[in-house]
């Protein structure tokens, strides 16, 4: 095994502090930073980039768990593992992971069920919508430019994993993006508090996808409007909205409800 | 108007500071903290305690929208008021609002649909559930002792307004209120990893409640023993569970769903 990094100004720290808290330098080196054990765990071994361990998980967990992936970990510190870490108690172990680059296309399968988010904000939802959207059946999920970064360290974490295994493409053009969509067939259903249906009443068995707006603002009207559908979740009591990861997996469940029923 | 607090040391904004913090404070007083101009907006009239804006707040809203609710707010200097806001970017508003006591009888309405909420931790995921609980005409809520307090500023923020309308207890032993509820014609449906049916397989039409369990342990075996149908989610790919407010949202959407099929 390697020395120990006890210093804060080792030029490796001071890369990983800069992975975690800025997008540019994850987008120029290709690279973002996972967390946790069962984000090791479950990182596909050709995309793992390197490792980093406090010296306490190495003395709680042996250095059995990274013959399994064949890398050889760098050990930092306690101190200096907490501070590039991203949360309050580390676990201990932090990856480098190597950015995914699926296209449009590759979101599309035999029958696609897309979600299409646009302009969200908050990177718990980005993250739990990933991880019920995988649990949904969900094929792929396409984001506009203004949504918060993928590969934010909340993101990856709320993701439980699915990061790894959900495709996923940003777009510069929602517009344009929409219309591919609409040419292969795909229906649009926008989730909308001024829908005129009832989003049970709608059909989701064939190629279908969710237009799911900004967490305060909802769907802008350009894209509500090339929408084939605009689907409204019913709501009692005074509830104005529901927040956005609950309404992607009432619609996301629906729609797996459907296709399960059907099969 | 009454003369602005400029100092820290004052005795009401060490209170709020308390209020905000504690649980206990909260419990000894009988009130609870609720932050911004929808939770001010929406609070009832009769459980107004007090109220409390910056400076800033005052210039930009003006004193008129106190003069609805009858009451005269107390100015705190934009530094005080930051020092006892729970949020990063306070609004500039916020209220004292007493706590509310309902009886385990009070969440019963003609056809109720329960949830029930054990050792439950996450304030977010509390006040989502609120949230779309309200949403989803749920029409009570019991949590153990165990779960994280309702009145956490945190939970108060995630709920929008839900936490002054949807009837809620807690429980020093819920084993005998899960008796005392299914003596009155609850079906108790455990949302359980182990479930043998899936969730939209069982009728929710009727009296019933839905138990969901601890964020990473999940329902307690003497829990899970009590309930008379566990129900799972199914789920694809790898994904281990669901975030403890998405399944709780997918379930209480699908009786929502029965119950307005039937109606």
């Amino acid at each position: 095994m390697s020395e120990i990094i006890t210093s804060m100004s080792n030029s490796q720290v001071k890369n990983l502090a800069s992975l975690q808290a800025r997008g540019r330098a994850r987008s120029q080196q290709g690279l973002f930073v996972a967390e946790g054990i069962k984000m090791y765990r479950e990182a596909p071994k050709e995309r793992l980039a390197g490792v980093y361990v406090s010296e306490r998980f190495l003395e709680k967990y042996g250095s059995g768990i990274f013959e399994e992936k064949g890398i050889e970990p760098v050990i930092l510190s306690d101190r200096v593992f907490s501070s590039v870490s991203d949360t309050k108690t580390p676990q201990g172990i932090l990856c480098l992971i190597r950015q995914f680059s699926y296209t449009l296309p590759q979101l599309l399968s035999e029958n696609p069920l897309i979600l299409i988010l646009e302009n969200l904000q908050d990177p718990g939802n980005l993250g739990t919508i990933l991880r019920t959207g995988e649990g949904a059946g969900v094929t792929g999920i396409l984001l506009s430019e203004g949504c918060v970064d993928i590969y934010n360290p909340k993101v990856i974490r709320s993701t439980m994993g699915s990061i790894y295994r959900m495709p996923f493409c940003y777009t510069e053009n929602l517009p344009d993006s929409l219309d591919w969509l609409k040419k292969r067939g795909v229906t649009l259903c926008a989730a909308h508090l001024g829908g005129d249906r009832a989003y049970d009443l709608q059909d989701y068995t064939g190629s279908c996808a969710f237009l799911i707006g900004n967490e305060s603002k909802g769907l802008s009207d350009r894209t509500a409007a090339l929408a084939d559908v605009l689907v409204n979740i019913p709501m009692y009591g005074q509830v104005e909205s529901l927040n956005a990861s609950v309404a992607a997996a009432v619609l996301m469940y629906e729609a797996s409800r459907q296709r399960r029923r059907k099969a």
